[in-house]
């Protein structure tokens, strides 16, 4: 073996930046798809009394399996498309990055494939980089749909250990049409198929989430997160629903306790705020059918939006365009193809800087 | 590729169990290395303030990089043998065994190895499968000490890019003599060696910290927890002090915000009652030198212990043993090398209800 050299970075991550959207101190930001709006005092109250009865005992290990978060977490989705899921369906961790992680360690690997369809999230190809899973992107058509018979064939080639596909997709707002699921299950064989729901109760009416086939396929995995429609970023708290041998599995991965007490009682706290914490999901929604139409009405190009972001453009020069957006004091997202910049939906009144923001930079750039 | 089995799980991982000790509900409990002393009422009280604070903004995302929290790890370190420590140096994660995974998904790898000496922490191997790095496991002598000569002759021939070494030694509680860490680390060119401190603030009197000879080796980590010690096992919040460089090299593979906002705010306060969660430490390690003591005195073999456990033996029937004193309602753990057990320090009355339990079973089988 050649020596090492300083840092011994291993060789596939020479160069690479740590990922991360810019953090910039400006009055409104809507770079990263939070939701504007933060608990109120009597939940943030109940979080902290919840910990604190937690903190009294934190010399001990937390649960290990987080029995009761799990089974808290089936009862939330099974008022949102589950089928009777119970604690064996459900696994959590620290994020659903991390959830993702632990799927790619557990069914990637050495010689296996994670399959998915670009543009989409651009933290996919590092879990696949982590768990040294050889990454393959198919793509999606010109307004960022899926072409569900080449996606099909796609499947069949590559033959995928992992399939990533978010629903509404990332940074597109995209959601998949409900036939998609079935199909990439059934061509999948043994192979995992994640539908990423970090988005999905902002998914528009009529719009179904794949929990609603879960029992059909095995082999299907949705993933969800407390961090957007749950106002949670700060918890760090992902999950996924699947069958029992897909949590089974991952068990084999995580870290020993992994998910801390407090984070666990926290959690737990939140989810008996559920009405209060998801209240403002339908003025969101709202909210970003208003402003597709209103870009829109600016001519410019827009990505129908089942999330609560819009994709619009194009611009000749983005980076440009997003400058001067930040100069304004409107900090947006330079992500997606060329050309496209994305907004993450935020209060009426952050919205309005937004839309003058960027009428007083496409008026100047004219 | 051939068809993926059900579940799909790589072919490393199959028949593979979760980690973790038996969680067994009894009495006393003396198997995980917790310490026995919960926080207060007041601190207890003063880490749910903290959080509630963090409550009202948790609709944001954490401070991705941690500044405030490593900075007062830092100021923490410096007071127990950190030679000016700054936040550069620090970087922090939810448990120290999630420090151990990034510092092998960052400097393991294929083609690379990491190397230790048996007995040691059983998770080692486990960090290795899963960021797919060799493993390589060199010897302690029969006292479980190193014979120094011979790990840097291991160290020169295989090359490691990582060398895990725990001071005090889990399961055995052997700390390092002064000059090995020098020595290895001179010895592994560039690769990284860990001196795993986890248990380091109990280490007996004239023991050294790794942390004072940090500055003259950029290769050397030390890795600390507030689990043991800290009494704050609940909380997962392990870190690291190195050479910035090895800091930046780590970001590059951390998944981002990993670090919940709770767990920052937790930890942070629980850093300001330092004083009062470390009080019991001293106890605990006269308590270990008593407990050492006590089984010598019952003809046992005992390892010097710089832990807050202790690993005795020997018995022809291990296992027998363990359960014997389980249901004595005394929960200790089946660890370390065939014929060996380990129990932690727990409270005055717990450690007499473990000796009469060892007694006992000790009379039973004579």
């Amino acid at each position: 073996m050649s020596a090492l050299p300083w840092p011994p970075l291993r060789d596939a991550l020479v160069g690479e930046e740590p990922y991360g959207a810019p953090q910039i101190d400006v009055p409104v930001q809507l770079n990263t798809n939070e939701n504007p709006y933060g608990p109120s005092a009597a939940a943030a109250a109940d979080i902290a009394e919840a910990v604190r009865g937690a903190a009294l005992t934190l010399n001990r290990y937390p649960d290990r399996e987080a029995h009761a978060l799990r089974a808290d977490l089936a009862t939330y989705l099974n008022a949102d498309g589950g089928q009777q899921l119970s604690e064996a369906n459900v696994w959590a961790a620290n994020g659903s990055n991390e959830v993702m992680l632990q799927l790619l360690q557990a069914f990637g690997g050495p010689g296996r494939v994670a399959l998915s369809f670009a543009p989409t999230y651009s933290m996919y190809p590092e879990y696949a980089r982590d768990s040294l899973t050889e990454w393959v992107v198919g793509h999606r058509e010109s307004d960022f749909s899926l072409d569900l018979e080449a996606a099909r064939r796609k499947v069949l080639e590559v033959q995928p250990a992992v399939v990533l596909l978010p629903s509404p997709n990332n940074p597109t707002g995209t959601a998949l049409p409900p036939e998609a699921v079935a199909m990439l299950c059934e061509a999948a064989g043994n192979g995992i198929v994640v539908i990423d729901e970090a988005y999905g109760e902002f998914r528009r009416e009529g719009v179904p989430s794949a929990l609603e086939v879960l029992p059909r396929y095995r082999n299907l995995v949705v993933t969800r997160t407390m961090s957007k429609a749950f106002a949670l970023a700060g918890a760090r708290l992902g999950y996924l629903a699947a069958h029992p041998d897909v949590v089974d599995a991952v068990r084999v991965v995580r870290l020993p306790y992994h998910l801390s007490a407090v984070t666990q009682a926290a959690a737990r706290a939140a989810l008996r705020h559920a009405p209060e914490l998801l209240g403002k999901v339908a003025e969101l929604r709202a909210e970003r059918d208003d402003t597709v139409a209103w870009l829109r009405a600016q001519g410019l190009e827009v990505a129908d939006s089942d999330a609560n972001f819009v994709l619009f453009g194009t611009f000749a020069d983005r980076h440009a365009v997003w400058q001067q957006v930040l100069e304004r004091g409107v900090l947006i997202r330079e992500t997606g193809p060329d050309g496209w910049l994305r907004v993450s939906i935020g209060t009426p009144e952050e919205m309005t800087a937004f839309k003058s923001a960027l009428v007083a930079v496409v008026e100047e750039n004219r």
